[in-house]
């Protein structure tokens, strides 16, 4: 199975698919950005999931943590388990997982394939100069919020999905592109990180009040969110249910980062230059609660439900 | 629940868990040893399944494939799929992943943990000196095939455990031992490597035969296997199932390696010193198909049952 479906040429590996081991080579003065993500049937994806997105997906959800450390994606391993030997999704699946590889230049250097209720999970390895990475933990009181693209398309995509909302036609095309085929923001990760313009950054994935959070928790600082400079949601869906995904929809795989005001002129170059829409719409405060208010145009402030998707709540 | 559960010092990485990635910084002049495994519920481990026995485990299968290559184990990374909140069980499973961990020093640096089916998958991260790894493709004819420990063990175990045998008690201890708590050969394997002594290596996770067959595939060699040289097996099993257990039960993490005849009293002492019997069982030969002979006191040839464990026979 290995050898049928998931064996390609591995430029970047000393040794791939085959051995015990696959056996990497990692650059000098490079520093290594490991990072495990678990999909799983029934939880993340659909029993009826286009196997091609899928296989998509499952790497692209990875690199996304690779982007906001501002690694530069490299290797990667796959680990799958099915209920049955079923050659069209496997075919499908390897063929939208190498689609992926192939647009990010991953080499996939191993893995495991066994018997059991389908889930896959994959490592990826990613290098960055030794000392210029991009955590969570940098950030400091004044640093301003940015996020990159669309966030709550895809929470919107899976209501639509789930004919919870019907959403008209390219709209729905649209959001549930984002569901299904998220485009990780290496690009972005690795200019905020070459030319230093973020202090600490974070992947939309669990929604972004609840990614903030972990950047406010582990950084010790305070936020103010200002809804009016969030970016626009789609004008055909309920307002109160877009806010709603925008801020707490998770699946988004958007980049949320703090930097300091004087970059602001940097960022908005650098979202020409990349073609990557970036956002100004916060800002850090003191706080030793990591205390998170959202606030409206009057400046007061709002209350939103805070909780992003957790796979345990 | 990472907090809590998984959560210890790394002193081995730049940054452990708690960012979107983890950081390493492999050692100058190392080569990066990369695997990963999936453990399933109801495919390699049984609902019931000792959650403690299961953590060592399931990182001890993988420590195994960097034995297996000559690696130095120094990082791993962890995704867990758990159907429910369960307190007991993880921390009795991390108790046993992190007795494992200390025992081969290894750090956990990161991982994913997720609602679904009981799924445990470890990725393991070694480092050797390049160019000095144990591959399954360098084997020549002539080389002499090598076995330690007790191969079939496990495989006894579980057919205890399953009540198609009953196994007096203290055997029943010592193949349950082998079963739920492999001690992968990581000293021999670093030995073996160092001192240059074998050609070709590989672990037996799916039987004896299956094993070498994937070495002889990848070096294109036969080979002849010499019954009356394997170890004892134990009296109080029936002859012919201790033979099947032992040349093609799975789960034993015994390593299986090739090397040149010459070698063969520095093996006998590097068996010694480390106190890891060692099994000269048999020798390469020539051949393009891969053949595999199994051969008896009078030389002749003896049908086995090939089939190792297969999670897709």
């Amino acid at each position: 199975m290995i050898r049928r479906y998931f064996t390609r040429s591995t430029p970047q590996a000393v040794l791939g698919p085959g051995d015990d081991c696959a056996l990497l080579r990692p650059s000098l003065d490079m520093e290594l950005a490991v990072s495990t993500d678990m999909l799983v049937e029934g939880t993340h994806f659909l029993p009826n999931a286009d196997p091609k997105l899928l296989g998509w997906k499952s790497l692209a959800v990875n690199l996304s943590d690779l982007a906001a450390m501002g690694a530069e994606p490299r290797w990667a391993l796959l680990a799958v388990s099915l209920p049955d030997d079923c050659p069209a999704w496997l075919a499908a699946f390897s063929d939208g997982l190498f689609a992926c590889a192939q647009r990010y230049g991953v080499d996939l250097v191993g893995g495991d394939t066994t018997r059991g209720p389908r889930n896959v999970c994959l490592t990826v390895l990613g290098e960055i100069p030794a000392g210029t990475d991009l955590r969570r933990d940098q950030a400091l009181p004044g640093d301003e919020i940015w996020v990159s693209g669309q966030p709550g398309l895809a929470a919107l995509g899976l209501a639509h999905l789930q004919q919870r909302i019907v959403l008209p036609e390219d709209l729905a095309e649209c959001c549930l592109s984002a569901l299904h085929r998220p485009e990780p923001r290496v690009e972005l990760g690795r200019e905020l990180r070459k030319r230093s313009l973020a202090r600490a950054a974070i992947d939309i994935s669990d929604g972004l009040l609840a990614d903030l959070r972990h950047i406010l928790e582990r950084s010790a600082v305070g936020a103010e969110i200002l809804l009016p400079q969030l970016p626009p949601m789609p004008a055909a869906v309920d307002p109160a249910l877009a806010r709603q995904c925008q801020l707490a929809g998770g699946d988004d795989y958007e980049l949320l980062f703090c930097a300091p005001p004087e970059r602001r002129s940097e960022l908005r170059e650098l979202a020409k230059q990349i073609d990557v829409p970036l956002w100004l719409c916060g800002r850090l405060v003191e706080s030793t609660q990591a205390n998170l208010r959202v606030l409206d145009t009057n400046n007061a402030e709002v209350a939103i439900n805070p909780t992003g998707y957790d796979h345990f709540a």
